[in-house]
């Protein structure tokens, strides 16, 4: 399937993850938007635009069961957070139940909005390895106050690399008045994904990720309760718009100012590569060969599955504790010796690398990397076994 | 030269002004970025991105006359009044001075930080025709009080296409002790830019329009004295960075999420571009062309120049007052029947038609424009001469 990317040869690419790769259909579909875009910008940009931009909405809003006017484009998950982050109406001293285990950028923005209002962004420490969902049920509830006003959480981590139970987690929010918000920057077309039986109150996923369009496609979900509520990061000219449309979130939301926005537009194209493919049947076999495989990382590394190595916690993303005091050089290593794309991240106090496991990639891939991090923990001092 | 670039046959286009239009080779070198960021997605946007965008930044800011170090890439002038506009720290009653000739986009992000600040946004009416130099600016300064701390001006206006002396405001500003936000948006390629002369404050430019690059790449330029004190408008890694660059300006604003930015990219191409097709010599011709033939449109409509049609108000747009109820109606009448791309826009209480006259546009464009004007004149009562 390799070859259905634009993906260098010559590098054995884990890292899915971060970015994804487009298919070469995809890419095809991307130019001719923008070749599109280039043969009258005006018409595109004013006009027909909305209807393009209409058309791909009602694709994804049927790829992840909601519906189509609850969504808008935003180039990435920081861009929506940051939607959600500068209009949450915190008082002083309440708080925004989270985990340990978020994404950086994430705990950044919520910091910094917290801080503002005198609010505490509480991340809930997760004892690693995750012993069962109830576990992490338990753990994670701890972290809950009476001036828990908000949970925000991610359904799939992202050094960690692990699923997280957010339905439960919706569920008991509710439960207790809290308004959920949830990251699923890794979610869309890794796992399955039903926002209508999710029930948070805000998700945001990437599509530039297992969707697979190209990078700064992405979407923020808003129930219709919240709409209202939010003002635009970016004002433009759909605050108090002149021409509203029937929607003041898309209004707000959609478009500020000028810019190529046809890596949206390649989402029903992505969709329909999917399905011609068997995506379904194709990452399910990706799954079943991770789960067979990671132990031969953690047998190398000395070290455990961060949760049970079921399905129940593990999509195409496998993570495992590395000892290293230099991630970054020990990355760089891997990919310039070995020619290997994978990430070596700091999280805490600890390092994860991150293998995925694409439809793309083999188990022969997977024993080369335990090979060449063999090959470097008797050949450097930049892997410690105990 | 129209076989430069990708534009439509059929189309007479005379609205260069609102989202350029970009040369071949220039689209060409936009899908080789996106290529090269799908060859190695992680090595692109995590280790090679920066370098390429410092290429970038050094090719423009050579061709303003800045430091690089001043400048950061933005999808758009929208965005980067938004940075400054949410970091404006205005005390209630304090005054931003502006103009009533204002983008309505700006107007609107105006309004609504000053709203939350209660500050006020002053618009200082512009009497149209404009008279002079001298006294447009004696009309501005009528707007200023000992409340006013900000001036925020376009140096080329939208709705009315109009050059306004911005270095002679930015001079009295500096006097009055004010701070000075200038809007380039039309500005860069289309006249002549020397930021290190000009002095403002702030100063952002798009380069989707006459820069020729593909849209959404546009730039915000910070003096140094103020880089410190703006926060980022979308929080992500750079925000308290973990590794910091020499530059906090730099982490905070130009990196916010995965996004493609290979429209930054081609900043370099454009200007060679440019330089190839002695776009200085090419553009000079436009203007004369513009300031001869622009009587023929005033006429027919009955109107006058907005300013003494010179080369001091006037570059390569030309707006003229047209009474219309309809401007919506007759701009896509335009279209449809004639093929002539012109927008037709609302601004206060009057309509204007602006025609931009780029270097593949030729006199007799102008000439159908004209005459398919009179043909609506004398076939509807779309547009009214009294």
């Amino acid at each position: 399937m390799k070859d259905f990317f634009l993906l260098r040869d010559d590098i054995t690419f884990l890292n899915f993850g971060s970015f994804g790769a487009t298919p070469k259909v995809v890419f095809d579909d991307y130019v001719k938007w923008q070749l599109l875009l280039e043969n009258e910008p005006v018409q595109f940009i004013t006009v027909d635009g909305y209807r393009y931009i209409n058309e791909a909405r009602i694709a994804l809003a049927d790829f992840i069961s909601c519906h189509h006017e609850n969504l808008i484009f935003v180039p990435n998950p920081t861009h929506a957070i940051n939607i959600i982050a500068k209009n949450l109406k915190l008082n002083k001293g309440e708080e925004i139940l989270s985990t340990s285990l978020e994404y950086g950028a994430m705990d950044r923005t919520w910091n910094y909005y917290c801080e503002k209002q005198g609010a505490t962004y509480i991340q809930q420490k997760i004892s690693l390895p995750i012993q069962s969902k109830e576990s992490f049920l338990n753990e994670f509830w701890q972290g809950y106050s009476e001036k828990t006003k908000v949970v925000f959480i991610s359904q799939i981590t992202s050094s960690t690399g692990l699923i997280l139970p957010v339905k439960e987690i919706c569920e008991e929010a509710k439960k207790r008045g809290l308004t959920t918000i949830v990251d699923g920057a890794h979610v869309p077309a890794h796992i399955d994904l039903n926002l209508s039986e999710l029930k948070a109150d805000f998700y945001t996923g990437a599509c530039h990720k297992w969707m697979m369009t190209p990078k700064g496609s992405s979407f923020l979900y808003v129930h219709p309760d919240y709409q209202k509520a939010l003002d635009p990061l970016i004002v433009s000219w759909g605050y108090k718009s002149a021409a509203p449309s029937n929607s003041q979130f898309f209004d707000y939301h959609q478009f500020n100012g000028t810019r190529d926005f046809s890596a949206y537009l390649t989402i029903p194209k992505a969709i329909e590569f999917m399905e011609k493919h068997n995506w379904k049947e194709k990452t399910e076999e990706c799954r079943n060969q991770l789960i067979e495989n990671a132990p031969k990382l953690f047998k190398l590394l000395k070290s455990k599955p961060l949760a049970p190595l079921t399905k129940e916690f593990f999509g195409q993303l496998c993570s495992a504790e590395i000892k290293t005091n230099e991630p970054e050089k020990l990355q760089r290593l891997l990919f310039e010796k070995y020619k290997i794309e994978i990430p070596v991240m700091r999280h805490g106090d600890k390092c994860y690398i991150r293998f995925s496991f694409q439809v793309f990639n083999t188990v022969s891939e997977l024993d080369y990397l335990i090979d060449s991090l063999s090959d470097i923990i008797q050949s450097t001092d930049l892997i410690k076994l105990h």
